[in-house]
């Protein structure tokens, strides 16, 4: 499910740091323990091979493996036996999920002229893997509800809120209608659930050329791009809800776990969708009259795109065996030696939507190859302080399945146990991506220091500074050369640190190369060996480089005295995203002070064209001022308190040997993004404890930081909006303590 | 000529100010005569009529009459009948100038596939017009030298410099290539220009579907954009070295004048060059391999646009027949009864590429509707204090020739003279557009005050106003609420004002309504009577507005007792102008400060893509910094003197009867806009002798407001840039100085 998330990642998470040159004593280690240490890590860099990462991506993407399918099974063994090889203690966990695969689907024009749509992506004779069907999934959005509607077709952009805000301006409705909706702007799932809330009864998704077809690139197989029979598959179920299996929110799907009944479960669509190919649009398309839609809603397809509704006419229909699936998590667990209760974790799926050669097996790959790598340092003699868990994850692409429902079944233990997750999906070529909590902001930066970039021999670090510095506006650019850190992106969704992050509240990396090629084979049967070995990473360099990254990021966790995490990175990047709020709700304030002032001087009168009337918009209450006053309390004392404990942290100096009790200062550590999370979670969405950072309810993968506030000031709920800062600065005001505490154990001792 | 530039002058010149409530006596007027003059451009107003607008469209628009053609000819003299029948004394003016038509005309792909280019706009059944293909001009780039090259293609965006800086960081030349370039981004002429600059030995351009058509809207005959056959003809001359005819620059082009050479006539391009269609164009686009262009560069046809060079390989010819033809301008000349050697003037070209009902015949139409009242005021024993000039300028699509020609042949007289030009060339729908010299600035916003928007009721002022702040940025929107002017943007060239404003230095103001429809027929052969009446302004309600406009402009003009310029918008928006090249400056520093630190800091070589090879960029020289005193120094005086002379005219109060020497005055301010002027010209070309307002050298339309500064500055030139500072500072020098001598005569007698 990645893909979407890397390249967002890429463009907003990549800002960065001066030349903080790589200090030989590694975070949270004495002298000592860095040089034992940096062996290690030597050694760990020196195993990963790109011959391997290109034989198991020949094995694992060789046939169709999603969810509930013969070689997902077989691939979730074969991965199992690997690791067994290479003397690691694995097992399989098993869950049972709701997994409906359709029987029936038709998309066709029935008036003013006919078409059905094909709703096939055909097999290519130069690309072995692309004539499998019998074994594909055909094409689908999962989770759409069933339905059999015909009705005016209204073409809606990407179908995101403010498309919706242009269409009620023009005094368009959907009601009654099926919407059709290009891909991009919004997690697909979005889609549809807002096409339902304007009361639309179906919803076709199709992906644009502009967007990852003929205007992006050559198409497939000439080049990388979408051709016009690509589809993107893809899950559209309600996310931003909780992810997992739909049937048991908030416990492991085990069996004789409680189930909802379908009929009650709150993450299925409420109107039926399907997702089609660019050739299957444009009859569609080119059939629907009313409006012309504006400039910016304009696609790729050599027609006019106009708006409706109608005089268009689809039948669209979706029918689903709503199936009951196993799903096979496959779980490494290297106990710690001194520390067995603190768990690092570090996961990828297995599973595809059809062969997913880039997605997820590019990842995956990785590691497995950090997983034979530790089973090679074991045999040295190796025994790392924490344990380290590693997880190849199956059912992500229908909803985070497999890593949702193993957190769901553990959270106790996690809650008291996680250190940290590392999550990759996808990787390609390029430049390092790095997301995640603040806490670990300045940790990750030190690991990319110590990488080498494989296409310019600089570290992976001083390469994503570049491109920092390149991409990026004055203000970013000046960060990107003097801050010390690189900034790293706050996490959304969209791949399976979700769970550990968000329901639990564990500190959380993904990382990923990238940025230097793009594709439009994600989620179509053309995502596959004989893709990814054209134009992406053809020599696993990169794969390579991620494995070396990972592995030397779990390693260096795992086996540190004192748990490097870094809390005025964090400070600092919390005052930020409480500077954004005062700042969306003064911009809201401006906006709506404006248009109500055109509104009232008659401007908005006197500029109308009489040829394309309009509905003429009210007057609405400008945003109250609120009450920032918690928060900004609560950042400053967390700035004192991240501030305070660096110092002592410092003043240890080279040698950890103080008398000092690491184990509980640890344990101290361990709690500190926990406490960023609330049980009473979000608003509407329980299962989303932590209090800030959370994928959108309206964007769905993309990240809203403080998001209980955030989305009430969006949406204009201005008493909850209040509600919510007061919890959120509770819970920073609980982090501070935490740190204080911590502080206190450092404290050099008198005797 | 007209549409692009109107477009621009809609997006950049409609800034405006508050509500100062139209004061009932009039500038340069007092009570007295302001009544009296009031109750004439009532009567002018009332005058014309929707239906004679649109039977003089008819009978304009019934044939093709471009330059040389017998309806042309026909034309002229039906206006000319029409001037006499409304008892005004006219005259046609006649000049002999050099325009190409072309006998051989060949596009056609010959490797590695082959494809003829049409070249051919066909008839339309529902179109009676569009099949006239005896009299039609084919499609064609006037002053395109003749030529015949085969060679690669390459594909350049829209063959602009910064295109071509794209280009050489890509590593690709167009040395010995044929060119594609798109229509827009800049005046048309500057693609074979630049092209050529670059080595390329041939240039196509062609209408890309996302700039004017199926993209921007409903194509012809069902909307009213371009076709996959419409071809958007115009000439290519050289314009911003000067316009008019080729041979005879700086003189006006009659009977036994000096004539260069063919061969010696520096506008006439050096390579070759065709339009096509957007259906001839694909084909050729399809054939380019190479590197996909960049996403900014994609198109709008379902194709991966390449850039190249090649492997399509192109034969292009153009040979044209060299005539001399005989232009008509047809000129009326209304004597001024107090001061006839004050000339107010007014125009718009008769001429069209091909039956052009929009361009001109929608702004010809208005000018003989003002003409029609005139004659009727006339005859009601209205006498206009100064002369009154209206001429119907032919020969404008070519290069300005009309009027050029004119103006040259009657500088001397023009530069002790002429007021004022007011210029239209087409009109549309929707708000009123206003540009020109900011000492009309002022005037004009008066008129527009006294003007009735059709659609609203409102004054065409308020709805203009109401417009600028629905669409423009926070600063502009407080300046358009409370400026009290608004502003109006500044020249470049594209219609008839240009000899008037740039070669003598005549203040000018170019006015026409717009922004509610769009098309694309733009130089086609559809640009006709039944493509207005559709689509454009149906009921003639905007035509009779532009009558209204600028015959009340006209009037009031040449009837003020006072000439009603002011100066200090006229400081204040230079003062803006010296704002500007501060900043081009320094961006210009910091741009290549940054790109040099990036250069040797290594950030360039380190983002670089191996599979991507780019040429590696040199750093080049900073910027120096430039002495902008005598700038500053000569605005601040010159602000004084406009304010000093501003407060001696309110002064006035409401009578003008104090014993003042109003000629003198008046003499004086004729003066003014002259003063801007230097015999010398801009750099490499004398022509442009306006040292504020010019045409871009690599923008064609596109205005360059204290061009030698200013472009000098763009082009690196330091040396230049300074001398050119001088040079301006000391027109404004000179500027304040009249300002002074006008305020001495204002200054109340003690006697």
């Amino acid at each position: 499910m990645p893909i979407r998330y890397r390249l967002l990642a890429l463009s907003a998470a990549l800002v960065f740091a001066p030349g903080r040159s790589p200090d030989p004593v590694l975070r949270g280690y004495d002298a000592a323990s860095s040089r034992v240490e940096r062996e290690w890590e030597a050694k760990l860099q020196a195993i990963p091979s790109p011959d391997s990462l290109r034989e198991y991506m020949r094995r694992l993407s060789a046939r169709p493996h999603h969810l509930g399918s013969p070689y997902d099974r077989d691939n979730a063994e074969w991965i199992l036996a690997r690791f067994r090889s290479w003397g690691l203690p694995a097992e399989i966990e098993s869950f049972e999920v709701l997994f409906p695969t359709p029987r029936e689907r038709i998309v066709e024009l029935v008036g003013p002229t006919r078409f059905r749509a094909t709703l096939q992506e055909p097999a290519l004779a130069v690309d072995p893997t692309s004539g499998q069907q019998r074994e594909q999934l055909p094409t689908f959005n999962a989770y759409s509800v069933d339905g059999d509607v015909t009705a005016p077709l209204v073409y809606v952009n990407y179908g995101i809120p403010a498309d919706y805000d242009s269409l009620e301006a023009l005094g368009i409705s959907v009601k009654g209608a099926i919407v059709i909706a290009r891909y991009g702007g919004s997690w697909r799932g979005i889609k549809p659930k807002v096409a339902g809330e304007h009361g639309a009864v179906g919803c076709i998704i199709y992906s644009d050329p502009n967007d990852d077809g003929y205007h992006a690139g050559e198409v497939y197989p000439a080049g990388p791009y979408r051709n016009e029979t690509g589809v993107q598959r893809g899950s559209v179920m309600d996310m931003p809800l909780h992810p997992g299996d739909p049937l048991t929110p908030g416990v492991g799907a085990v069996t004789g776990a409680h189930r909802l009944a379908r009929a009650d479960a709150t993450t299925i669509t409420k109107i039926p969708v399907l997702p089609i190919s660019y050739g299957d649009a444009q009859p569609l398309l080119a059939a629907i009259r009313g409006q012309p839609a504006p400039r910016s809603w304009q696609g790729g397809l050599p027609i006019t795109y106009h708006i409706g509704p109608g005089p268009a006419r689809v039948h669209l229909k979706v029918k689903s065996d709503w199936n009951m699936v196993k799903l096979y998590d496959v779980i490494v667990r290297i106990p710690g030696s001194t520390a067995p209760d603190e768990w690092v974790i570090r996961g990828n799926h297995h599973d595809a939507w059809v062969n997913g050669a880039e997605d997820p097996i590019s990842g995956q790959v990785a590691l497995m190859e950090e997983a034979r790598a530790l089973g090679d340092l074991l045999r040295q003699g190796w025994k790392p302080r924490r344990t380290i868990i590693y997880a190849a994850w199956d059912g992500e692409e229908e909803g985070l399945l497999g890593s949702t429902e193993w957190v769901e079944a553990h959270a106790d233990e996690l809650r008291t146990k996680a250190v940290a997750y590392f999550n990759t999906d996808s990787n390609g070529r390029g430049y390092l991506g790095m997301g995640g909590s603040h806490s670990l902001e300045r940790f990750i930066n030190e690991v990319a220091h110590d990488i080498t970039d494989p296409e310019t021999g600089l570290s992976a670090w001083k390469r994503a500074q570049a491109r920092q510095i390149q991409v990026s506006s004055k203000k970013e650019r000046d960060e990107a050369r003097n801050r010390g850190d690189l900034r790293i992106g706050a996490l959304g969704s969209g791949s399976d640190f979700t769970p550990f992050l968000q329901h639990i509240g564990i500190a959380s990396l993904n990382l990923g190369y990238g940025g230097e090629d793009g594709g439009g084979i994600y989620h179509s049967v053309y995502d596959d060996f004989r893709w990814f070995t054209m134009f992406s990473d053809t020599a696993f360099v990169y794969g390579r480089a991620l494995a070396q990254t990972v592995g030397t990021g779990v390693i260096r966790l795992a086996d540190a005295p004192l748990l490097p995490f870094e809390f005025r990175n964090q400070a600092e990047t919390f005052a930020g995203y409480l500077d954004e709020l005062k700042t969306l709700l003064k911009e809201q304030q401006e906006t709506v002070r404006e248009r109500n002032q055109q509104i009232e001087d008659g401007v908005s009168a006197a500029v109308e064209d009489p040829r394309r009337p309009r509905s003429r918009p009210d007057t609405v209450e400008v945003p109250p001022f609120l009450n920032f006053a918690p928060l900004e309390n609560a950042i400053a004392r967390l700035t004192r308190s991240a501030g305070r404990l660096e110092e002592l942290h410092k003043r240890l100096g080279d040698s950890l040997s103080t008398g000092i009790d690491f184990a509980r200062v640890n344990g101290l550590l361990i709690r500190t993004e926990r406490a960023l999370t609330d049980s009473a979670g979000l608003p509407n969405r329980p299962w989303f404890q932590h209090l800030v950072y959370a994928p959108g309810f309206y964007t769905g993968y993309g990240v809203k930081t403080m998001p209980g506030v955030r989305e009430a000031i969006e949406e204009r709920h201005w008493d909850e909006a209040q509600v919510q800062i007061g919890r959120v600065a509770t819970r920073l005001q609980e982090l501070a303590a935490i740190l204080d505490d911590a502080g206190k154990l450092l404290q050099p001792r008198k005797d």
